[in-house]
């Protein structure tokens, strides 16, 4: 099956400012479906209880759930207090379609008008596999606003069967590299990016990935890691296996370099690269959503869903 | 040893609209070594015995030589009357260290002012290894100029040992793809290159080559074909079969596309979208020319020839 290249949905996380979110890392167990009505719902209810089910990732495996369930609390824990809750109507934080074969969850949280964050969004998408199987998809992305010229975060783990599994670990940049070279420099060079790359690249289940989409290649950066990871031989316990200790630690340490060089660092961008900048974030956006949800979701959840998600993300999107 | 991601030197070919380059596809013995006085030679006896020295490709296989030869031979049929001769010292088109280890050859030839093409460049490095091998680079280059903002092409192949090869073969573009759906749809998406990669991919001698340079890897379009060739099981003879039916095939079908809808193409480029194309275009020439005299050249050469090639190469980039 092909698999788009990013999250068909992404999703986020809680506010641990306030009180009611101070549970954030407590791992909250399913409160079955919700209600497509979300207008007497107050808006941090509407948060908690979408976040609820975000953060469960009820379908993945135990490591892939630590992993996710660590850069989201990291990224709360780092920038909880720059961000809003989500305002998403119940019915498009989760839903699923009329067989119940295919779920999603939608998590996003938009930035503090006084926040570098334009916004935190997270996701995970299931649906059962004609051969039985299922298809996972888990991400996290982060985006920041035209204040900062620094690059996104963002991790898909997309699991087609227990031994098989893509990731997708990147900074995307902002600008044009071949344009930029102290920019290059400044996030990919000193930082020592591609370490984490070759590290991986060593494992012998691990092959490189290639998206099939040549435009989600163009918005990548030249650190991105793009690998493939097929462990048939050793089975589901080596799979897991190397998500604990290979993928987890990598993506832990590339979050760690995006929080503190890019979401936390300060940058001037002038006026001329500002008006630049904003066109291609917004161009990117638009192409990744239509990529994204053009493909799988409206075959998964039918045109109406589909038009409803869409109108939510391009309204945080603003595009 | 590590190799240099693009030419160290690059180097082209004859006039064949004038009479004295009517050979330009016979084959040319070497002449020995060459005058470093060009002050008394003309013009076109300066190009036709750089040519010479160029088009002889004397340290590779013989389908190696072919491929190169061929592809120089229908830029020169196909743009021939579009180019000046290559005006290079003879000493910087072909040069050779004291001790005769190491050679290289360098041809250039500028396109006419009323022409799209900027200039030409191509080029061999042969150098004796410790391990009583040879390194082996050879390259063709064309650049268009700001009257186009269609890619380039770029082709390069770097021999380390009988069995071990990396193949770079790409149209770099122009424009940052992030902003210009159209432009990759135009020259990427319609044209199928990225088949070419795919073909090559399922061969089982091959794998994908990483470029040490970041910066590199930033300039190449996401269709880039960036192979390593290890035919350590079938020996010299698979190599060159490789080279022969499958990349000397694919770089006539890439120089082909290039050809037809890149250097024989009409564009209307804007004004403000032609101001960052020449500072773009101007930085990565810089930039390429650093990352390959900067590192083996001045070690294998000495720093006073690296100079007057470094000078000429200058010249001809305006940089």
């Amino acid at each position: 099956m092909a698999v788009s290249f990013s999250p068909i949905l992404h999703l986020p996380h809680s506010l641990p400012s306030l009180p009611a979110l101070k549970s954030s890392r407590t791992k909250i167990s399913a409160t079955g479906s919700l209600s497509s009505s979300s207008s007497s719902a107050s808006q941090m209810d509407l948060h908690n209880q979408g976040r609820q089910k975000f953060i469960e990732f009820p379908f993945v495996s135990a490591p892939h759930r630590d992993l996710m369930v660590n850069l989201v609390s990291t990224v709360e824990d780092r920038l909880g207090s720059h961000l809003l809750p989500c305002t998403l109507p119940l019915d498009v934080q989760h839903c699923q379609n009329e067989s119940g074969s295919a779920q999603a969850s939608l998590h996003i949280r938009s930035g503090l008008q006084s926040s570098q964050v334009d916004f935190i969004l997270g996701s995970w998408l299931h649906c059962k596999l004609p051969t039985g199987g299922a298809l996972n998809i888990t991400s996290l992305s982060t985006y920041l606003n035209p204040s900062t010229d620094a690059p996104n975060f963002m991790i898909e783990l997309i699991q087609s069967s227990p031994t098989s599994l893509v990731l997708i670990l990147d900074l995307p940049p902002r600008k044009d590299l071949a344009l930029s070279p102290d920019y290059l420099q400044t996030f990919y060079e000193s930082t020592q990016l591609d370490t984490h790359r070759q590290m991986l690249m060593k494992l012998p289940e691990v092959q490189p990935y290639v998206s099939s989409s040549l435009y989600l290649r163009s918005v990548l950066s030249p650190t991105v890691v793009l690998i493939q990871i097929g462990a048939e031989e050793g089975g589901p316990e080596r799979t897991e296996e190397i998500i604990k200790n290979h993928l987890h630690p990598t993506a832990q340490e590339v979050l760690g370099i995006w929080l503190d060089h890019c979401a936390c660092g300060e940058r001037l961008v002038g006026e001329e690269e500002k008006a630049y900048m904003m066109k291609r974030d917004k161009l990117i956006k638009k192409k990744t959503i239509e990529i994204d949800l053009g493909t799988n979701f409206p075959r998964l959840f039918g045109p109406e869903l589909t038009d409803r998600v869409l109108g939510a993300i391009q309204k945080v999107y603003s595009i």
